[in-house]
C-alpha cells in the first residue's frame, strides 16, 4: 500500500475519532490535541503526495506488483544530500575530537529487555525483530542507553570515558518530512562517563554543544538550562504531592507549544492538581534570564533542601561557563523540563530563534521552525539500571542531525553542491586512445590524484569537457594522437574559460605539474 | 539465556541428529557435513565461553535477572578497535573517492517484497521486523539490492553512477567471531551502474580492488577472475543440462574449501550428473593462470558461442588490466564461481595468501585463514527486477570490513593504539588553578588546537603526567600561581624526557608557539 493511501486512510480515521469525541462531550483540551493531530496528517499527506510523484512515474509499466519505495518514515539520501550531511558529521567529529573523545560502536539492535522501561511512555515507539527463533531482539530507540549498557557491561576498563557516536536510531512515531522527524534518523551523542569534580564534565557538554552549533552555521541559537533538582524542588514547594513531579513535569515541558493557560489546564482538569498549586508553578514557569537567576531562586526557594542543591550546582555551572565563554548562549529557563525519564541533574535544550526578518507572522511548524536541535542532561542512575551494584555517573548531549539538515538544505541550493572530488578529467581527441587515458589514469590514481575518464571508446571532446562543467572538474589532461607520439599532454584550467587551449607539458613532468597546481588551490 | 547454553544445546541437538542420520543409513556426504558443522558449533562454544568470561564477572551481584550481554552474533567494538576500524574505513574511502565517486545512503531496513527473490537459499538467513501494524520490513542483507532498488527508482535522474556506500548489513548466520563472521557487519561498496563501453568500469572495479587491498595492508593477497558466460558454455560444452547450470556452478563454488573429488561426488550422487560429464567438467576447473587463459580457453570452448562471448570479453579486459598495471594479481581461475544468482558477466574474489612462514602444515580455518577479503562481478540484470520494463548494467565489488579488521588487529598490539587525538594537557600545580585552567583550554579550541584538562580541582602534577603518558598526549601546559600572576604558561615536549622543566611562554603568544610545535609534526 502506498504511503500516501496509508496517511489518507488515518486521515479518514482521525476524522471520526475527532467527531466521537464531540459528540461524547469529551474536553475541549483533548477536542484540540486530536484537531492538531489531523492537521498534522493532512501537512504529511500533501509532503508524501508530492514526494511519491515521481516514483509512481518511474513504476509505471513495470510488471513487479510492489510499490518500489523505501519503508514509510525512512528516506533515501542521494549524492548531493550526503555531501551535505557527510560535512555535517565531519564538522560535529572534528568538534567532538578537539575535546579528545574516542568513539565506539554498539549494534544497531539491542536485547529487548535492555531497552525495557527506559523511554516510560514512547517504549511503544520501538521497533522489535521478528521472533525468528532465538533472542528477542529492537533496533536502538537512542544511543545513550546503548551507552550505558556497554559502561555497565565494561566497567572495569572504562570507569571514564568520554565518547562520541554518529549512528542511526530508530522510532515507530507518525514521520514528517518537512519538519524532518523520521523513523529512522541520525544521532550525534557525546558524552562523558565518570566520578569528577561536579559540574566540570557539565559545563565541558555545553560548551561543546554551543561550539557545535556555532560551527554548523544554522544561525542565532540559545541553549536553554535548567536541573532537575531545582524543578523537583519547585514542585515540592508548591505543594505538587511527590507521586506527580513526573507527570507535571512532563505538563510543564509542553510550554514550548502551547501556552500557559493550556498548560495549567492539563495540570488541573487532567492531572487532578488544585488550582492554587498549578498557580504556584505558574509563577515559577515563566522565570528565565542568565546568572542573575541563581540569586533569584535562591530567595524564592532557599528554604527547600532538594531546590537548593540545584542552585548550588548551577552556581557553580555559572561560573565555569564564564571561563569557557558560554553564558551568551545561555537562557536559564525553568520551563524547561525534558521528556526522558533519567534526567537527575542539569539539563538542557538548543533551539533555533526564528531570525529577525521572517516578520511578525509565526510561520507554520511545518513551514519553518525545527525547534530544538539538540539536547542533554545527566543521568546518574542510567548505568547502575544495567550493573546493579555499581553505577556510573554520567553526563551528555545529542545533536539531531536530521533538523540541522532541514536547516542547510532550507539556506542552500542543493542542486549546486558539489558530490565528487575528481580533480583531474583525461580527455581525448581522436581514435583509439582508450588504453593510453586509461594508462594516464592508473600515473594520476598512483599519485593519489583523483582523476576520471569516459567510458567511450572515441568520445567527442566537447562531450568531455561538459562533463567537466557539470561535475566542476578543475583540470583536464588531453591528449590526441600527436601528444601522445612527442611524450606530451595537454594540461588545461576548466574553471578558467580564457586560460586558452592550454598548456604542453612532457609526459615525464606532468604528474608534478599537476600537482603543483592542485597544491596552488 | 546465555548465548554459550544456547551453542551448548545445539551441539546437544546436531549430536543427535548425526546419530539419527547413521542410523538411518543416510549418505556419507550429508553425514560429513553435519559432522562439519558440529566441529563448528564445537569451536563457537569455545570462543564465546571465552568471550563471556568478563562479563558474567561484572554482572556478578546483579539484582536484574537478565543477561548483560549483545545479541548473538553482533558485538561492540571498544575505542582501540573503533580506531582501527576508522582507519580502514579512512582508507578505503580516500580511494573510492580517488576514482570519482559520490556515496548515497538507503535505511537499513527495506520492505520484505524488495529482498525477496534475491538471495535464492540464502533468503533463510534476513532478519525481519515484527509486523506492528503497517509495512513488513527486513534488515538489508547486502548493499547491492538496495542499490539496485535506489537506481531503479531513480531512474530519470541516476541512468549512471559510480556511489561507493560503507554500511551495516545482517545476516541470520552462524556467528564464529574468530574468522570475523558476525550477523552484523561492514560492507565496504563500490559499483558502477550505467550502460558504457564493454569491459571499461569492469577493468577498474578490478583496478580498485587492487589499489584498495594494497592500501591496507594485509598481505599478498589475489584476484581470481572468471566469467558466468564462460562458465555456462563450460557446462553447456561438458553437456550438463541447461536447468542444472546454476546447481552445479555452486558445486564449483566450493573448490576452494573441498577437493575435487568430494565436488564430483556431490555433482554425481547429490546432483544426478552423469559420471563423464562431471570428469569432463573436471578437466577445466583446474585450469588457472594469467592472461594466456584466453587463447588457451578459446582452443578448448571455440566451438561454443556462449563461452566465445565470455572470452571475447576477458580478452578485451585483460588488455585494460594491462594498461591499469593489475595484471601482476590476477587469477584467471575456472573454478571460481561466486553463490549469488544475479551475476551476469565478469566475477572476481580477493583472497589473501598465506604467508609463506607459515609453514608446511596448514593452519584450520579458525586459527588464520581468513579466506576471501572482497567479491564481486557484473549483474546487468538486478535493476530490471525492480524497474520491469528498463533496466540498468552495473558491476561493482564489495569488501568484507571484518575479515581485514582480523586480519589488522593480528597484525598489531592493539592495546597501544592511541584512540584518542588529543594535543595538549592543561596541567596546574598548586590549588584553586582550575577555572584558569578551563581558559587555557577555550583559548585552545577556539584555535582548533584538541585539547583536555584533568576533571578535578586541584590534582597532583604527576598524576597529569600520568595521563599524557598512557594517552600519548605530546605536549603539556603547566600553570601555577607563579605563572598566572606573571601571564605566562610553561610548554613541555611529554614525549622527550629530557626536554627538562618546559619552555616559558607568555600568555600573550603560547598559542602562536604551540601552533608552531604542532606544525613541525
Amino acid at each position: 500500500m502506498a504511503t500516501a493511501e496509508e496517511i489518507k486512510e488515518q486521515i479518514n480515521a482521525q476524522t471520526a475519532a475527532i467527531a466521537a469525541l464531540k459528540k461524547a462531550n469529551a474536553p475541549k483540551e483533548q477536542i484540540k490535541a486530536e484537531a492538531q493531530k489531523l492537521l498534522q496528517l493532512k501537512a504529511e499527506y500533501k509532503t508524501f503526495a508530492n514526494n511519491n510523484g515521481e516514483n509512481k512515474k518511474d513504476n509505471t509499466g513495470s510488471k513487479k506488483n510492489f510499490t518500489l519505495k523505501t519503508p514509510k518514515g525512512t528516506k533515501d539520501y542521494n549524492d548531493k544530500e550526503m555531501a551535505v550531511r557527510d560535512k555535517i558529521f565531519d564538522t560535529i567529529k572534528t568538534i567532538f575530537k578537539r575535546h579528545g573523545a574516542v568513539t565506539i560502536d554498539t549494534p544497531v539492535f539491542e536485547l529487548k529487555e535492555i531497552l525495557m522501561g527506559k523511554y516510560g511512555e514512547d517504549s511503544k515507539l520501538i521497533y522489535d525483530l521478528q521472533d525468528q527463533g532465538g533472542e528477542l531482539c529492537s533496533l536502538r530507540y537512542d544511543l545513550t542507553v546503548p551507552f550505558a549498557r556497554f559502561v555497565a557491561m565494561n566497567g572495569s576498563k572504562y570507569q571514564n570515558i568520554k565518547r562520541y557516536n554518529i549512528a542511526k536510531v530508530y522510532r515507530r512515531d507518525q514521520p514528517s518530512v518537512a519538519r524532518g522527524r523520521m523513523r529512522e534518523f541520525v544521532q550525534c551523542d557525546f558524552d562523558i562517563a565518570g566520578v569528577y569534580e561536579p559540574m566540570v564534565p557539565d559545563a565541558e557538554i555545553v560548551r561543546i554543544m554551543k561550539e557545535t552549533l556555532t560551527a554548523l552555521d544554522i544561525g542565532d541559537f540559545t541553549i536553554k538550562i535548567n536541573h532537575r533538582k531545582i524543578l523537583d524542588g519547585m514542585f515540592e514547594f508548591c505543594g505538587v504531592p511527590k507521586d506527580k513531579f513526573r507527570t507535571i513535569s512532563s505538563a510543564v515541558d509542553k510550554l514550548d507549544k502551547a501556552p500557559w493557560e493550556e498548560v495549567r489546564k492539563e495540570m488541573v482538569e487532567l492531572k487532578g492538581l488544585p488550582e492554587e498549586v498549578a498557580d504556584k508553578i505558574g509563577t515559577f514557569v515563566v522565570c528565565k534570564g542568565g546568572r542573575e537567576m541563581c540569586e533569584i531562586l535562591e530567595e524564592k526557594l532557599g528554604s527547600n533542601e532538594t531546590a537548593m542543591a540545584g542552585i548550588n550546582d548551577m552556581k557553580l555551572l555559572m561560573t565555569y561557563l564564564e571561563a569557557f565563554d558560554v553564558l551568551d548562549r545561555i537562557s536559564f529557563d525553568l520551563s524547561l523540563a525534558r521528556g526522558l525519564d533519567y534526567y537527575t541533574g542539569v539539563i538542557y535544550e538548543a533551539v533555533v530563534n526564528a531570525p529577525p526578518e521572517s516578520g511578525k507572522k509565526k510561520k507554520s511548524e511545518d513551514e519553518g521552525n525545527v525547534g530544538s536541535v539538540s539536547g542533554g542532561g545527566r543521568y546518574d542512575n542510567l548505568v547502575g539500571m544495567f550493573s546493579g551494584n555499581r553505577t556510573v555517573p554520567c553526563v551528555g548531549f545529542s545533536i539531531g542531525v536530521e533538523r540541522i539538515f532541514s536547516i542547510l538544505c532550507r539556506k542552500m541550493k542543493l542542486e549546486e553542491v558539489k558530490s565528487n572530488e575528481v580533480q583531474v578529467y583525461v580527455c581525448s581527441v581522436g581514435k583509439g586512445l582508450l588504453t593510453e587515458k586509461m594508462k594516464i589514469c592508473k600515473e594520476l590514481w598512483d599519485n593519489d590524484i583523483k582523476a576520471e575518464f569516459m567510458y567511450k571508446a572515441d568520445p567527442k571532446l566537447d562531450k568531455q569537457f561538459q562533463v567537466c562543467d557539470r561535475e566542476k572538474i578543475p583540470y583536464a589532461i588531453i591528449i590526441g594522437n600527436e601528444e601522445v607520439e612527442k611524450q606530451v599532454v595537454k594540461i588545461k584550467d576548466q574553471t578558467n574559460k580564457e586560460s586558452g587551449n592550454g598548456e604542453i607539458v612532457p609526459r615525464s613532468e606532468y604528474i608534478e605539474y599537476i600537482k603543483k597546481l592542485l597544491n596552488q588551490n
